[in-house]
C-alpha cells in the first residue's frame, strides 16, 4: 500500500494527520494555518450541514447573511467580545495593490490606498449583526428574530490542525434577539438540544451536555452552553456551544425595544455555532487504524460495489446485475457507486475503500453470481457474509441502520467507562496521566483554583452537566468546600 | 402605504433601491459597500443555489472550499489575471490588535504583529486553486478535476450598488482543469449552456449567449463567453461567464501532467461563476410599480392565503379548511404561507404580499366559503378569478407554471423587441440614446475602435452571439471592413 496510515498506538496525533489527508477529507495550503478542504471532505460537511439546516428550520430560524467585515469601531464596542478576539484578528488596511516600480511584474499595497478604519475579518459576527438588528428592532413585535448565518470566519490561531483548529473555517452561527430573558435562555438551551440530537443520532457521537465554567465562558457571554465529546485517546473535544448574551449587545449597540406597556427595554440575545471542526472530531471518535469509519447517515458514499471479473465478458455479466441492484439501492435513497474501473485490482479498491470510511462494502465475483450471491463487507466491525441476491437492497439498508446505532453504542461505552471519579489531587493526576477521559471532581468553584489546576495538569473544566446532582464535598485541589463535582479533562 | 415605492417612470434606479429594500432582500450595511442580505433574499437565493448546484452535480462536478487568502506572490503569478485585479483587492496586513495605551477600552492594529507576506482578500481563486491544483496532478488520470466552489469574494468597488455591485458578494466559482484544450472548450461552453438554461428556465430570464471581445474578457482568460440579459430600462447585464483560460494559469503555476505516452503537458483550464448579482438581474427583469414579481420556480414563497372574516368564529371555520389547501399544497411540494396574524387588515397584507412579489395570491372569506369557492389573484398579470374549492391545489400549481412562462415569455418579447440594427453612427447613438437595448452594428474587431466607441456612448460591446451570421460590412464608426455585426448596449 503506498497510502500507509500511521497506527494509533504509534502517534495518534500522526495518525490523525494521514486519515485526514490519505483519505481525502482536506489538504495543508499554501496559506499559514488555513487548509484546503478536498471534494470528498466537502461532501461530508454537505451532507451534515443538510441535516443541521433542516433542524434549524424545523425550530423556527431563517438564514441570513451579514459582511465579512467588522469596521474596529463596531468590533470594540462589546468589550469582552473584543478583549476575547482581539489576539487573533486579521485585519484589513489596505484597499488596492501597485506595481512595484522596482521589481517588473511584482505588485506592492499602495501606501494611497489606506482605510480610514481598519476592517476585522469577522472571528464571530455578533458586532456586525447586533450593529444591524438595531435597525430591524423598534418594537416587541418585530422580535424574535431567529437568524442563521454559514459563513466562514477567521480567527489567528499560533498553532493550528486540519479541521480541529483552522485560521479560516467554515461554521454556522445563530443569532437570536428575544423580548424576555427566559426565552433567550429556553432559545440557547433548545439549540444546545439541536446540537446533541445531531451529534449523537447523525455523527453518531455522544456527547455530554453541560455549562461552562466562567472562564470557559464565550467572551461576551452571561453563559455557554456546551456539548462535549470524548475522542479515542482520552481527550476531550468541546463540539458545539450555545450562548445566553444577556442584554451585553444590546446595551453595546444600543438595542432597545418597546414593550407592549410601551416600555423601552434592551433586547435578549443568544448566538450558536457548530463548524468544521466536527469533521475532526468525527474522523477521531470512530476511525481506526485502517483508515476513517464514517458513520452512514453522513457518509459522502454509503455503499461501495466492487467487481471481481477475469475478461470482459464476465465483466458485462457482472455489471448488468450490479447496475440493477444500483437502482434498487438509489430508490432506497442510499448513496452508492459501482466501481468498475480497470485502472487498479479489487484488493486495492478494498483498501481504498477502507480507508475512505465508506460504510458497506459489496464485492460480486463470477460463482457469487451463479449462486445468487454477493459479499457484504462492513466497514466497523470488518465483518464479513455472504448475503443472496435477492432482497439485498432491503438487507443493505437495514445494514446500514445498525452500523450508524453500533458506532454510537460502541463511543458510548467507551465514553461511558472513560468518565471517573476522583476524590483526592493524586487520584484526580493518576486518572489524567494514566488513563485520560473525563474526570468527575469537586472545585471550589473558583477561578484561582481552576488556572491552577490547568496549569499543573493541562485539564480543563469541560462542563457543569446539565442536572448535575448536589453533593457536599471537598475541591480536588483547595479543599475548600464543594457543592458538586465537574467534568475535567484534557481537551483539544 | 407606509412601503411606497418610486415609480420606474420617475426614477428608475431609485425604484430598484425601494424593491430591494422595501421588498426585503438586502439592506445596507455598517461596511462601505457591503450588504446584509435579508432573510428573504436570502432564501431566494437558496432557492437559486439548489437549482445551480443541483445542475452543476447533474454535469459531473463536485465541491470544495480553498482559503479565502491569497498570499501576495501567488495572486501575482499569472501577471493578466493580477494586474486585472490589483486595484480592487482587499488586504490584510497584520493579525493581531492591542489596547489602545492612550485610549481605555479602544483598540489599535498592533504594529508588531505585520504579516511577512501580505494576504489578499480572494477576488476570485484562479490563483489560490491552480498553486494547490499542482499538488494534485501528475498523470492523465488525475485529469479532468471538475470542482466548483461556493465562496464568498471581495472586489473593492468605488461605486457600489446593492446586489448588482458590492464590495463582498457570494458566488460559486468553477475551477476545471483538462488534458487537452478540445475537453477544456467544452467544458467552458458546457457550463455556459447551464447558465443559460438557469437563467431562462429558473429565473425567467432570456439570454443572449456569446463570446467577449478582448477587451471585455475575464483577467487572464483566453476566451470568456457570457449570458447576456435585458432589464426593462433598456440596460444590458451580464448574467454569468465562463472563461477558457488555455494554459494561462498551469504555466504560471508548472502545473504539467503527463499524458498516455508519458510526455510532460501543461495542463489546460476553465473557471465560470455566477453570483448573488443575479438577483439584481431578477428585480429588474420582471418586477413593477407595486413591488418585486418573483418567477415561481424561485420564489421564497409561491402561495400565500389570507383570511377574510368578522370575529373568532368565522375565523375558525376559515381556518379550518385552509389548513386542509395548505396540505394539499405542500403534498404537491408547493411553497405555502397561511398568514392569519390579527395584526394587520387583508387590505395591508394584500399590499405587502404584492411588494414581496408572492406569484399566487388566495383570498378567502365567508361568503367564498358558503359558495365553496376562493379568490385567485395572479401577481404578474394581478388578474383575479373566483375558483372552486374543488381541486384547487391542481389548479394553483397549473397557475404557478403558467406565471413562470407568462413571465419568460414576457422577458423575452421585450427583449426581442429591443434589439435593433444600425447601419451608420448617427442611427447607432439615436437607437441607443433613444431607445435603449441591444443595438447590433459592424465593428472592425479592433480594441481602439471598441473604447472610441465607449467613451462617445458609453455603450460596450456585449458579445459577439453564438452562430453569430458572416455578414460583410462597415464598422459603424471607423467605416473599415468588418465581418459580423456585434451586439451594443449601455450595460449595468
Amino acid at each position: 500500500m503506498s497510502k500507509e496510515i500511521t497506527s494509533r498506538a504509534t502517534d495518534y496525533s500522526q495518525w490523525y494527520n494521514d486519515l485526514v489527508l490519505k483519505g481525502e477529507l482536506a489538504d495543508y495550503s499554501a496559506v499559514r494555518g488555513c487548509m484546503v478542504i478536498k471534494p470528498y471532505g466537502y461532501a461530508l460537511w454537505e451532507n451534515m450541514q443538510a441535516a443541521l439546516d433542516k433542524m434549524f428550520k424545523d425550530t423556527g430560524h431563517v438564514n441570513a447573511y451579514f459582511p465579512l467585515f467588522v469596521p474596529k469601531s463596531l468590533f470594540e464596542a462589546e468589550e469582552k467580545n473584543a478583549e476575547g478576539f482581539a489576539k487573533e484578528c486579521a485585519i484589513v488596511t489596505h484597499y488596492r495593490l501597485k506595481t512595484d516600480p522596482d521589481h517588473k511584474g511584482k505588485l506592492i499595497v499602495d501606501p494611497e490606498a489606506k482605510l480610514e478604519e481598519e476592517l476585522i475579518i469577522r472571528p464571530t459576527s455578533e458586532a456586525i449583526i447586533w450593529n444591524t438588528y438595531k435597525n430591524w428592532i423598534q418594537s416587541y413585535r418585530d422580535l424574535p428574530i431567529l437568524v442563521n448565518q454559514w459563513a466562514n470566519v477567521v480567527r489567528w490561531e499560533m498553532r493550528t490542525r486540519l479541521f480541529l483548529r483552522t485560521a479560516e473555517f467554515l461554521w454556522q452561527e445563530g443569532h437570536t434577539a428575544h423580548a424576555t430573558k427566559e426565552e433567550a435562555v429556553e432559545e440557547a438551551v433548545k439549540m444546545l438540544d439541536v446540537y446533541a440530537d445531531f451529534a449523537e443520532n447523525w455523527m453518531a457521537l455522544p456527547v455530554i451536555r453541560g455549562v461552562k465554567s466562567e472562564s470557559e465562558r464565550f467572551a461576551g457571554a452571561v453563559d455557554t452552553y456546551c456539548i462535549e465529546a470524548l475522542m479515542q485517546d482520552g481527550k476531550a473535544l468541546q463540539a458545539g456551544t450555545s450562548h445566553f448574551l444577556g442584554q451585553n449587545f444590546a446595551k453595546a449597540f444600543d438595542v432597545k425595544f418597546s414593550d407592549k406597556e410601551n416600555k423601552l427595554e434592551y433586547v435578549w440575545a443568544t448566538s450558536w455555532g457548530v463548524s468544521t471542526r466536527l469533521i475532526g472530531a468525527l474522523v477521531m471518535a470512530h476511525s481506526d487504524d485502517q483508515g476513517l469509519i464514517l458513520p452512514p447517515r453522513i457518509a459522502p458514499l454509503q455503499v461501495v460495489i466492487v467487481p471481481i471479473y477475469k475478461g470482459e465478458e464476465q465483466k458485462a455479466v457482472i455489471s448488468a446485475r450490479v447496475n440493477e441492484i444500483v437502482k434498487e439501492l438509489k430508490a432506497l435513497g442510499i448513496r452508492v457507486k459501482y466501481d468498475d474501473s480497470d485502472n487498479s485490482r479489487p484488493g486495492w479498491k478494498f483498501a481504498e475503500y477502507e480507508m475512505k470510511g465508506v460504510p458497506v462494502r459489496l464485492a460480486i465475483g463470477a460463482r457469487d453470481m451463479e449462486n445468487n450471491m454477493v459479499e457484504v463487507a462492513r466497514r466497523d466491525t470488518k465483518e464479513k457474509s455472504s448475503v443472496s441476491l435477492d432482497g439485498i437492497a432491503a438487507h443493505v439498508k437495514n445494514l446500514l441502520d445498525e452500523i450508524q446505532q453500533n458506532l454510537f453504542n460502541k463511543a458510548k461505552v467507551f465514553r461511558d467507562e472513560n468518565i471517573r471519579k476522583a476524590d483526592t489531587w493524586d487520584e484526580f493526576v493518576q486518572l489524567l496521566d494514566e488513563k485520560g477521559g473525563f474526570v468527575s471532581a469537586h472545585w471550589d468553584g473558583t477561578a484561582e483554583t481552576e488556572e491552577e489546576i490547568k496549569e499543573k495538569t493541562k485539564a480543563t473544566i469541560r462542563c457543569i452537566p446539565v442536572n448535575n446532582p448536589m453533593e457536599d464535598g471537598k475541591c480536588i485541589l483547595s479543599g475548600k468546600p464543594s457543592v458538586q463535582r465537574v467534568l475535567f479533562a484534557r481537551a483539544y
